[in-house]
């Protein structure tokens, strides 16, 4: 019998990480193990070489997480996969609640951000900030907060029973998260074939030369290897040193492999994030 | 006699932006008009020609301001100089509060976002949301709010005369914003000289086709200029759509304007956001 997977995400049940989670392994029976900081999920997967961590990377309205990226590359996981998810927030309360007697709303201070237009248009709602959008639904649930909203996924609002005043109540709708699936390195293997995989995640830094970029590049682009996403990040704390996070897609494993080997000499230092199949 | 200048903000008297309005414009005298959003901001230069634009566009934590890259682009301006600003956060409260009647601290979501592990060592205090650092400090002095904190630079708090409880209360001590200052094209000659112009910010975007971003980038090094960021961004709506804001820097002029001339057949689309003078 194949054995539960265990899933460290940050965030409650009914999170937008419980969502990713479910619709990556979708045909699969997970356990997740709700963490309060990203620092915890990595340190589940420390803790037990067979948990995975789920973790957000980037939105299309608020960017990249630096501080994920941060947590990922020193965290000595391997990224095993990806999940992209449409975010949509709904606004809800307890069932007895209603529009004219909401005060507060309570939601993680990214998904306020995501529905600024909305809660100008509603200037007598105080929003508060919480560590998590589910937790927030929980929250109200939990301690009977009468006259408090919640900004959580329609999703959450349902799991805690709560009453949904207005769903999609984000300011854009093209709004998408991108989410990274990462475990022990010597647990890849059995959680994605080799032969599937067609995307890869690198950071690299670079000595401080010009056009030493465009050289990687120009080398990556000889071995027919795609980029799909390039973000420069310097380092904290040292002005003229940066990182370089680079995503690439490729349809031969073996030239990705061998465009790597040749751009290595050219970087100051070179991590693989991980291997995977693009979602 | 010099007219004064008139330098639209997001934020009150005492924001960061204000503090970077008065570094960059160290010598001159000038007027703020302060401005709920960004979006403001920019329409206060579109109805007074003569008004300059200052907006944060990156910072060390937090990265990149996606949104108002978009609103930079679209607005019509031109950049015409950077401000770097060390970011430092104080939680202040009426003089007669003290931490032991602090119930409440407001402050803008990034702020707060900043100063995480502070907050979660003190739990007991709620964190509510506002639009602005300084803002919260104004509001609690002119609504006398006790029990009410606010996370904002120390200049805020002595401005508002509140009282600090305690200096330096973010996470990580390496916090530094980027600030642009853009203003109508035709004034542009006024607020900077073309001789003393050393970096540019452009954003392009590319064809769909295998190593298009590396014969652009190996043109720039052919013609030695220097990448100091480079970041793409998916077009949103339009799956397979990037657009790259890159900032370049270099030490002739002439050489850098026709590095422009030799990339530009090989974009989609290029614009030119400002030239300008590094901090």
């Amino acid at each position: 019998m194949k054995r539960m997977k265990r899933i460290a995400i940050q965030g409650e049940y009914g999170s937008f990480h419980d969502i990713a989670a479910h619709l990556y392994f979708a045909n699969e029976q997970i356990q997740l193990t709700c963490c309060a900081t990203f620092e915890d999920v990595f340190a589940e997967v420390r803790g037990d070489s067979a948990a995975i961590a789920m973790l957000a990377i980037e939105n299309t309205i608020a960017g990249s997480l630096l501080h994920n990226y941060d947590l990922l590359r020193q965290s000595g996981t391997m990224v095993v996969g990806e999940q992209r998810l449409h975010i949509q927030h709904c606004i809800c309360c307890l069932p007895d609640d209603d529009w004219s007697t909401i005060v507060e709303v309570h939601s993680h201070p990214v998904a306020l951000m995501q529905c600024r237009s909305f809660l100008s248009n509603h200037p007598n709602i105080k929003a508060v900030e919480a560590d998590d959008t589910a937790g927030s639904a929980a929250y109200i649930v939990e301690n009977q907060c009468h006259g408090c909203a919640a900004i959580c996924s329609a999703d959450a609002a349902r799991l805690y029973g709560l009453k949904i005043l207005e769903d999609s109540i984000e300011d854009n709708k093209h709004n998408f998260t991108r989410f990274l699936v990462a475990c022990h390195p010597q647990k890849a293997a059995l959680l994605r074939s080799l032969a599937e995989v067609d995307k890869s995640s690198i950071v690299f830094s670079l000595p401080h030369e010009e056009g030493s970029l465009s050289k990687v590049l120009t080398i990556l682009s000889f071995y027919d290897i795609n980029l799909t996403k390039i973000q420069s990040l310097p380092v904290i704390g040292h002005e003229w040193e940066y990182l370089f996070y680079v995503d690439l897609t490729f349809d031969n494993f073996t030239r990705y492999r061998q465009a790597i080997d040749a751009i290595t000499p050219l970087v100051k230092s070179i991590k693989i994030l991980g291997e995977y199949k693009e979602n």
